[in-house]
């Protein structure tokens, strides 16, 4: 593959898409054939299982069949978008992906890491992003300016205290993939640090 | 679990349908509590996801992300409905279960017998049927009775001779769990051969 795949990841009202937004613009005026995606959905099956995912319709849904869901839109995305605009050398900059499930359903829900990991593994057929950034934030912050909760976001604030503690702990195993953003400094200031180590990545990569 | 689990396997057109309700009118006679389900389905998510994979809109929606999807709305539905109703002792007739995600997905789609066996294992917990009743037809009879085919029925009649030889193979390793129906004999005839078996289990479980 000659493009390449970025991933926000964080907890809510991290600032995750005005950032995705802004290294998009940034990359396209060097001139960079970008494509903007985000988790779940991407794909019309996967837009179809967002709104089960996040819906407030479905609130009995089971752990593992939200899990399962998950790792079905992330398949199909992969397959039907991701793969094929890597393979044409596109950048690939994408809202959520592999992480979200391990640390919102492996750890949030308690579902088990590998188990939940290896559920998308085998979905995407083990595609895994170049790079991660990773947009830290406390919770009690970040949540304080979600206007209107989904059916996640309305989890106990505990909840969403182990899914970031998950998101650091899987950061700190592999820096070379990693970028973690203290999501509370200002916009500008955050993009200036994700530009400089896409610019490194594009050095080296390609 | 004092109820009784009970599910019609089988291809398309092979009278699923009419038997399950013969059989639950005859254990309604007889003042038994039954509960009628089909999957995928019998939830709300369960539902929408129904559409999702059977829906015509989703033509492109990969293999992984299909098998995927049936074993969340299953994982759903014996939390929702199957296994509360079990725990109430009603005898639960589903119309199709873990079985056709084997044959229509491990066996039919090619994508691994254990791996599609377990995907549905995790999101059930585990559960398996008291008995499953296996109606078998020739899938060029079986389709040609089917009016509106829906996404899957449209595969070709190849994949489907796939699916049935799957079900006679599965049926054939566990004959104490399994009662194997020639789906070609009138339906009167059928429902006896169904009826004693069910008189026999419910005989030895309760």
């Amino acid at each position: 593959m000659t493009g390449l795949f970025i991933v926000f990841e964080g907890g809510e009202g991290a600032g995750k898409s005005t950032q995705e937004s802004l290294l998009g613009a940034w990359l396209e005026r060097k001139g960079e054939c970008v494509v903007r995606t985000r988790e779940p959905g991407g794909t019309p099956a996967g837009e179809a299982i967002r709104t089960v995912l996040l819906g407030k319709d479905f609130e009995g849904l089971s752990d593992k069949a939200e899990a399962l869901l998950f790792a079905a839109s992330r398949g199909d995305h992969v397959d039907q978008v991701i793969r094929p605009q890597l393979e044409q050398g596109a950048i690939v900059l994408c809202d959520r992906y592999l992480d979200s499930s391990v640390a919102y359903q492996g750890y949030g829900r308690e579902l088990g890491v590998e188990r939940v990991r290896d559920l998308s593994l085998w979905a995407t057929g083990g595609l895994l992003p170049d790079l991660t950034i990773v947009m830290d934030i406390d919770p009690s912050i970040g949540l304080s300016r979600v206007q209107a909760p989904d059916r996640l976001e309305s989890e106990p604030v505990e909840y969403h205290r182990r899914v970031r503690q998950a998101f650091l702990d899987i950061a700190s195993k592999d820096p070379e993939k990693y970028l973690v953003i203290d999501a509370s400094e200002a916009a500008d200031v955050i993009a200036a640090q994700i530009a400089e180590r896409v610019s490194e990545l594009m050095g080296r990569s390609r």
